[in-house]
């Protein structure tokens, strides 16, 4: 039997405070939908007394018909001394037209009388007056009892009487919020657990991550009874971030059969992840539980070795419950297992004894010798194995290519020269660019779509440099990792050298021919 | 009262597992002495018997000496069948000349009978055959349980035996591992709970993050018991990562009294974290717990006012305690302290209110938001300094430099022309390299060493290159770090461009003028 959990999503609310992220309405609106397809109970999506920007969100909204979410949208308890229909802060959240509002209220005693400068009385009467009021208007109340845990472990009487208030008040969520991050399971848990068992009504949890423990502590407050979690989807949000609700959504649903969004949907949790840091222009890290593009990527050949004779040996879920899959990184740990699979994508008769796959090792480990890397290089590597195959043919030749640098310049820093020859036609041109290898970059894609249109589809999108040896100073080998896409596909490739402008040619050519031969495999379905 | 807590760090062992990993032994060399003079107890480096690298660095470590750290070589019980003496990996271990030893053996009966298919008998003879031996060498010995959680799940008394047999062998620690990253906080605490009432000797935890709760189940265990914690300082490791160490001292030590490191050592929590990453060539996060530079940065208004009325109002401990500063978003008002201590190295009368302090976090905050970083950049950071207060004139003029890159070539493959002036008299000359960089630092030399002889005496010894903002491609920003060194010192200064080649230029200035401003030091004891 599956317990349901209400999911509470502030990406747009308590995610926006996050360093370094800023949302357009339409970024909001975008955000919306994604988190709606997904399944998500609640979102709360901005302050309308807070600024202009979100008001023009609430208006917004209201045209998107929505499948699973409400909107909620989130301010505080009324001022001191004001009455609730005169606060403005309570007249600007009713302006927002939705049906669910979360109210923030003190809960910390020393925060009443230290911080707001109010009695505590006079706190209880603004949490209840508030609350009373918006229910008199038909809303759905979510009371976020601020700084909760904090407030409990200083005066437990008092902050058990701010939701009393609220409850009194007719609140229909307590959520209780550990607001600065400082709290640990244990004390989450009993604390917790005593509220769900004082309160008839829903009880929710929002944390803070700034002891690391977000997600945990979010899991405790769940299996001590809480079943409203309040977080972000990817987890950004004021200084260390709020509760990441994708790990949260994987760990209880996953593993512990809460149902959190409905089941057929958990396989989307990847997805919906990777959209939302799309649209928030938010590099999701690799390692993320679950969702990371590394989340299920083994290296060690032990492990390795382990996973092929039974996946439960090194792995605690099916990566494709939440929509991630495995991978075995190509290494000079790896064994052959799992370079032969890679090997038979592209010829598969070809098996783990075939002279051809020793001849594929033996070449990988030449090049990570020399300081390739071919683990998350899936088109570099693809590339070698057709060139060692002899299942590969140029498609263009260099004649030459010169790149300049100079100081002191006007326009750009950077120039270069590019020849090539394609079916015997030369083509020569140059560009400018910022450093000569974005200038040799631009001259010779422009060179190249003379001949292959369709290269105007892809375009870089990731560059790193990492230098190998660094002892040896400038003279020392780099490694250039080159990321690619184009509609429908992404890619990387690599290239070493003592020369940080050949390298990045090496990588530059393998991704050019890359999206050349995966153009003409779709064009004949074969390729030679 | 504090409780000693030790800790075990696995970045050289563990952590090179993670996906985009790879250490040299300089590498490897550099983070033993970061960790070593933060105060950690255990280093494990690497497995002997594993690679070719590993063995190396083993060798190489003999000659460093170490104030705090123990190193610890990794890995596991005989195999089948052979006799410890005779086993290839037992004796790559004894081979790797160090007391402490890490040895993994299997908890789980799963995986005795299903992935190494022994006798259940048979792995409990392994385990206690190895550690035997070992002892008899007079080693210490820590026992990784290998998916200690999962095997106790599954066959408590079994997994409860192979400790048995380690303990019994003479193991100086049990270090139960939950490998597969899936155990939740509850089952953690239950299971150590158990396991530290039936055992004298020290009991270990090692977790994984697959569930992003590796930091919790490491906390809870302690909770119950356990004083032996296993991680990565910053986190990376295989799939999602290990027990982030950085986040678990900073919890334990700062927030519930226990000792990790010596208190006076948790004020380099924030800048040891830097360091290994910087090393790893690894992006740390900026909301990492504690040491991540928005750990204690506030957005929102109502914080900010909060924090300022009071710390404790929105923050769960003083930043200082581990490294860090308070950073308003808004309205940036920086943490003066940090930086006042290095601007009065240089001008010992100014203080924290002089106006020439205020110019300098102007300048620097200006910098870092162009991408400059200079924690561990302290030659870059005394010229910044030097430059706003006015106490630097240039060396040397340029007039221009070209740098020419070219493929196909026939010795090297890039060449530049320098031309510079000093004192009214003019040095034009020209280099070869490898690559532009190579080329230009070879001419640029070349040019200053007619004027400046000692020059001669100072190399670089690290070049190392960070994209930032990959996303723009080749035509991204990229910091430059250069680390310098002549017969007594070291230093590193730091460059910020769209070019590579103007990246590297300016850090290669900043570089030499440190040198010949530390010159006209020592010859005049005071400079200006």
């Amino acid at each position: 039997m599956s317990k349901k959990i209400t999911i509470f999503d502030s990406t747009l609310r308590d995610g926006a405070q996050a360093e370094g992220i800023s949302f357009s309405v339409e970024d909001k609106i975008k955000v919306v939908k994604v988190l709606d397809e997904f399944g998500i109970s609640y979102i709360e999506a901005g302050n309308p007394g807070s600024n202009p920007k979100d008001l023009e969100f609430f208006k917004g909204i209201k045209d998107v018909e929505l499948k699973n979410s409400k909107i909620v949208a989130f301010g505080s308890t009324r001022r001191r001394g004001i009455k609730p229909e005169e606060d403005d802060n309570v007249k600007a959240l009713l302006s927002s037209d939705v049906d669910t509002m979360a109210i923030f209220g003190k809960s910390w005693d020393f925060h009443v009388t230290d911080i707001i400068h109010a009695e505590l009385e006079e706190n209880l009467e603004m949490i209840s007056d508030t609350i009373s009021y918006l229910k008199s208007k038909g809303k759905t109340v979510i009371f976020d009892a601020e700084h909760f845990f904090d407030g409990y472990k200083n005066n437990p009487e008092y902050a058990l009487r701010t939701l009393e208030a609220a409850a009194s008040a007719g609140a229909d969520c307590l959520a209780l919020c550990d607001t600065n991050g400082g709290c640990f399971p244990d004390e989450i848990a009993e604390i917790s657990k005593l509220v769900c068992s004082r309160f008839d009504i829903e009880i929710g949890i929002h944390c803070h991550n700034d002891c690391g423990m977000a997600v945990a502590n979010a899991v405790v407050a769940v299996e001590a009874g809480v079943t409203h979690v309040q977080g972000t989807f990817v987890g950004f949000g004021e200084r260390c971030g709020n509760t990441m609700l994708s790990t949260v959504i994987g760990a209880l649903q996953a593993k512990r059969g809460y149902e959190c969004v409905k089941n057929e949907n958990l396989k989307m949790l990847m997805q919906t992840s990777f959209k939302i840091a799309e649209i928030a222009n938010y590099k999701l890290f690799k390692s993320a539980p679950f969702v990371g593009r590394s989340a299920f990527a083994h290296k060690g050949g032990m492990h390795i070795d382990g996973v092929c004779k039974s996946p439960k040996s090194f792995e605690h879920i099916d990566p494709e419950t939440v929509g991630n899959e495995r991978k075995f990184l190509t290494s000079e740990v790896a064994g052959k297992s799992t370079i032969i699979s890679m090997v038979q994508k592209i010829a598969p008769d070809i098996d783990k004894n075939s002279p051809e796959t020793a001849l594929v090792i033996q070449k990988l480990k030449e090049l990570e010798f020399n300081g390739y890397q071919f683990e998350g290089a899936d088109g570099g590597f693809e590339l070698l194995v057709r060139k060692t195959l002899g299942k590969y043919k140029p498609f263009f030749e260099l004649v030459h290519f010169k790149v300049i640098g100079e100081q002191p310049y006007d326009d750009e820093s950077a120039s270069a020269v590019v020849k090539i020859i394609v079916d015997g036609k030369a083509e020569i041109t140059a560009a400018e660019g910022d450093g000569p290898v974005n200038a040799l970059d631009k001259a010779l894609r422009k060179a190249l779509e003379v001949f292959y249109p369709s290269l105007k589809e892809a375009h870089l999108t990731d560059y790193k440099v990492r230098v190998l040896d660094s002892k040896t100073a400038t003279a020392s080998k780099v490694r250039v990792l080159i990321e690619s896409s184009d509609e429908t596909d992404t890619w990387t490739t690599v290239g070493v050298s003592k020369d940080i402008i050949e390298a990045s040619w090496i990588a530059l050519v393998d991704s050019i021919e890359y999206k050349l031969i995966k153009d003409l495999e779709k064009k004949y379905k074969t390729f030679l």
